[in-house]
């Protein structure tokens, strides 16, 4: 007995739960748990199912393309650990709580390496037995930096994300491209307020009452993925900008750990540069 | 081409998701919305459907019972106004916020009455044409008291609901059973904390760092039913029990009006003293 | 024995606190509550007290300022009700949540008149025996029509705020000046997310998973006013941007009768474009 | 020039402020920041100050007993890293929180060491560098074992605070007797709700919409003492009991975190079961 997560996206039309959970039910599947979006807008179909039954895994993606829309996309996941590698800069708290939980281990993932351009978090993540490899970028033209980090990363197989644990320079589109759909980012506020650099300084000058941070997909245009989960906290007057940086640490480390978690349950459809998150 | 809710419970077992779906289908009907969710600890299946097409309502509830098991429950429902009674004690808010709503045309409601044991409230409800009607509990018996409320209530035809907007006196079994699953109240603490009178001297006493409010449908348990809907708010040393009462007064309207918005849209199945929301 | 709310904003400097205590003391005043603020940026020294005692107003107004620099400035200000001109355009709840608090008591303000643009809302206002008043732009440059509300509401006296709830028109700064510091605006984003038309379309199109609503003091930059009170709460991808309407102004009409209840406590102090409330 | 933190509580009375901001005026001290409370309730007077100049630390208490009746209550502390021992049982969140915070430096703490009844989290300490101290309660009578601990944390000095990250052993009154408004616990429901043993599971049978966790100093009855710190987070009918148990670690390593932060940083008051935090 095998349990598959099915992911499906589709143009809509009239039977399409009907079609999937006819092949269900003929593979003899049990479903256990099932969750489907209409998008009417855009009259686009998501469905995901958690199902397991004695089927072959290739077995059950050819059935359930066979009747679908040759649009359609279908794919068929076996829950395992997926890979990831961490990016940081050197701010300890969201890489700190991505560490905790993988020691829990609550995170279905294998941490395969630590990136930083710092070696300021070396201690803390050796202390774990991950490896930590220090790319600086001193003295590299950003291209040749990035071009470092992808061999890095390249020198590993099976990536399935990559984490921006508060990783604090810009990437470039190549970079981006190289990883479209695999970097997952955490933006210290609400996004699309104060899009950029230092936006606690700007949350403070403005005089917001509410701070938050935001994980997202990456593209190429900075601070602009698809958001994949938000979270807020209130300030007042007496927060210095130092103090919202402070305090926005523990939402940044809860929503960075909230994605991740998403993403590795195969709970996400990115599309129209937004997510549907089931 | 008419639209129906269908609601679904049945004891769990597979291929359920895939009978219903095939009648939708071969019934030509378009899916508009569906939810689904199976508790497993008690193998209970719990399905809302929203479809529209051209099908007759009592046809469409006789195909979808004809595949389920005996023990299955089904209701096809069409979206109209459903009958409430409010009933309110003295306080304003939080029936102010239903009458509010309901005169924005957001609630699927007819408002038939609001009924009290006192006048406070008269010169508002009148404000919206609605009819007021004092029950005064004075040198009644409590059993008096009620059967001249259900008298009134009995007055009016298809009742859906009765909501209890801040109505201060307790209800006896009599009563409760009379109207079975068709009251919805809002306790004006974080249930199961704080049962029973003033609990926001209680809450004050206790020296808790947040307040609370809970809508629940009415059983034979004081503030023991099954819950619908929860919010709380914080508070700190600085809040006298009467500030909390205050402060806890825009948690209360949000919350029953959500709660009642939810009753009216067909969204809540209740069993073993708890609720599924879609 | 009359109570008095003394507000205090001075550069600061040591024995601030000290001095305005000793004045209290002296004038055999009781403390009720004390609240202070050092904006350390700015050098800005910010007091609210509320005290009680058998003193003169002026007197005690006369006593604080001799003791601190000419660059203080003072206000005693006593308790009693403001008072307020809302102005509106079709929409329902925020006016009516005001309404219903009016109508509770519970708001330190006589409401003068609504003013509005079309006549939705008159049928609801009148039922308060409360004024309304039909101010139509159509046919009028945005000058002249500002021009006819501007008369209105100089004719009534001593207004002391202009409360917009959801008046969807934007104010030019020649209004803008004409009450300064006195106009409270509802925006239906969490600022400085989503400045100007349809917030909830602009929110929708981004893919947010929390939407707001901010209360502030209107100036002449659209939606940029010091901020008083933000609050949000979560969406996901299954609201439409009607959804994230409807959802909203739950948020909208709490967020908007917070900022005027400090308001009208006289709990808010405006400087650098931001709020220090109390 | 050394910075003080100065606690004050006694009974109220007409001029307190002015007494001890007159004191730090005449000492050339100067307020970082001042926060004052009365309750009314019980007639009792708190206050923090912070404060910085060119004065001894006694001589400085002394000044300000000297004007205050003798009821009073003075503390003057300089703000330093105070000492903490641990107590944790098998679950690793919480103390994971207090670890990554202390390896970030920002907690004003020595962590002493980590006591436990079972080694499981050794290998996560150790890691740290900071003593882990198995203690097994299997064949102990429940005294010998806490005495056992008792002599494990006197072995240390000046322990500040003993912090109950998830010890899920009940302690004795004599043990909560040595340890006085000096044992923080975490607390895995929103108290005064499901007091006892596992509370997600008695969430999840009553059907809650909100579960929480409450940190409080350890009284002698159940889940009883003072309570710090609350949060709460939305569950709803699709979480079992465990995936309640999973949500709410997220939570309790939050409260937890933030209460210790607030009694290391001298920030909370206790009196009549209650806190008072500044």
């Amino acid at each position: 007995m095998s349990q598959y997560r099915v992911l499906i996206d589709a143009n809509d039309e009239k039977g399409l739960v009907h079609k999937v959970s006819t092949i269900f039910f003929n593979s003899d599947l049990n479903i256990l748990s099932n969750s489907e979006f209409v998008d009417k807008e855009n009259n686009k179909f998501f469905m995901r199912s958690v199902v397991d039954g004695d089927i072959n895994k290739s077995k059950l993606k050819e059935s359930v393309e066979a009747i679908l829309p040759a649009s359609a996309s279908v794919k068929v996941i076996e829950p395992k650990k997926k890979n990831i590698i961490i990016m940081a800069t050197k701010e300890l708290h969201a890489l700190g709580d991505i560490l905790i939980r993988h020691e829990s281990g609550e995170l279905e993932a294998n941490i395969l390496a630590v990136i930083s351009n710092y070696d300021e978090l070396e201690s803390l993540v050796t202390k774990f037995d991950i490896p930590y490899i220090t790319v600086t970028h001193e003295n590299l033209e950003r291209s040749e930096h990035e071009q470092k980090i992808i061999e890095c990363i390249d020198s590993y197989e099976d990536v399935d994300y990559i984490v921006l644990a508060k990783y604090m320079r810009i990437l470039t589109p190549g970079f981006v491209e190289t990883y479209e759909d695999k970097i997952i980012n955490i933006h210290h506020s609400f996004l699309p307020a104060f899009i950029g650099a230092n936006p606690y300084k700007q949350a403070y000058d403005r005089g917001v009452k509410i701070i938050g941070a935001t994980a997202h997909f990456v593209n190429n245009n900075l601070d602009e993925g698809p958001i994949i989960s938000q979270e807020v906290k209130h300030v007042d007057h007496a927060y210095s900008w130092k103090d919202m940086q402070r305090s926005g640490r523990d939402v940044e480390k809860v929503v960075l750990s909230r994605a991740l978690k998403l993403a590795l349950e195969d709970r996400i459809f990115v599309y129209a540069n937004k997510t549907v998150i089931f």
